[in-house]
């Protein structure tokens, strides 16, 4: 993995793809399935949507760090997996047959076999919608991966693939942020 | 186009596409193309990012409506085009060839040309991030239409194309919501 500048980091969640998402509790490492995702700014910002109902958000809620994970096609059936059990009575990464890489700045860890990780920090909290407001601190993407194909879910049990990439960046050239 | 159950309308937002929101401003209507979004919950719900420096701000402000439109890669360059200008120097829906239709429950305008729309009400304005949330209160799908591939914009002026639908409805039917 070859650390990402910060400012293209929003690339990797604009397109919506599903993300895994890790945190720490203090004791043991915890990761969940996600799609309820926005890019708020290019500094990078996210909003997620997650409350109570997930294991995870205790330990998002007392330390305030995660790391948002971006799987490929190859990983589906371990993000479906992750989706479909509870940290609370699994140790879902060694149960998936995911890797923790420590990350630089926060506790909760970096997975191995995912195509980028974005180390991030809590911002804030909108309770009455469920938000957390994530800053994103450092980047990182396996260059040297072949799949790159993300996944994005429809929400009834299908996911549709990556397809072709088309490119309007002459269109685009005078609304597109520095340093993409 | 065809109504859709309003149970299965967030599944045309989960998958992250480029979604075009027209509003109407009491004497003309605006369209804007968007891709931070996000499903906050299955009623449907959404959050959408966007704040003053788009023209169309200041009608869901104030009349707390829109229609979230749901294009397909054979639109791609109205999409951009629409990106490109402002809606507070041109009629961007007659320049960009795409035409209203009258929506159901909201005044602005459902978009012929899309794969979808949601008739949207304003449930919240969260001021301090630009966030609005939307609440779904009328669905359509365009059941005839031939190409239904999706755009995934990257923000760096490239697209994804929606590529192959693999199904894990089996594995995850324990978690999928009623109705879809």
């Amino acid at each position: 993995m070859q650390a990402l500048d910060l400012a293209q980091a929003f690339t990797l969640i604009e397109p919506g793809p599903v993300v895994l998402v890790t945190t720490h509790d203090g004791g043991q490492d915890n990761i969940m399935t996600i799609s309820w995702t926005m890019v708020m700014d290019f500094k990078p910002l996210f909003a997620i949507t997650t409350g109570a109902w997930n294991h995870s958000f205790a330990a998002l809620r007392k330390h305030r760090e995660c790391v948002l994970a971006i799987p490929t096609v190859d990983l589906l059936d371990q993000v479906v997996g992750i989706g479909t059990c509870s940290g609370a009575d699994t140790n879902k990464l060694a149960r998936c047959e995911l890797t923790p890489v420590p990350a630089r700045l926060v506790r909760p860890p970096l997975i191995q076999q995912c195509l980028a990780n974005i180390e991030c920090r809590v911002v804030d909290f909108i309770d009455r919608h469920d938000i957390v407001v994530l800053e994103g601190v450092a980047a990182y993407l396996d260059t040297e991966r072949q799949e790159r194909r993300m996944l994005h879910a429809v929400g009834d049990g299908t996911f549709i693939v990556d397809g072709r990439r088309l490119d309007r960046r002459k269109m685009m050239a005078a609304k597109l942020p520095p340093g993409v």
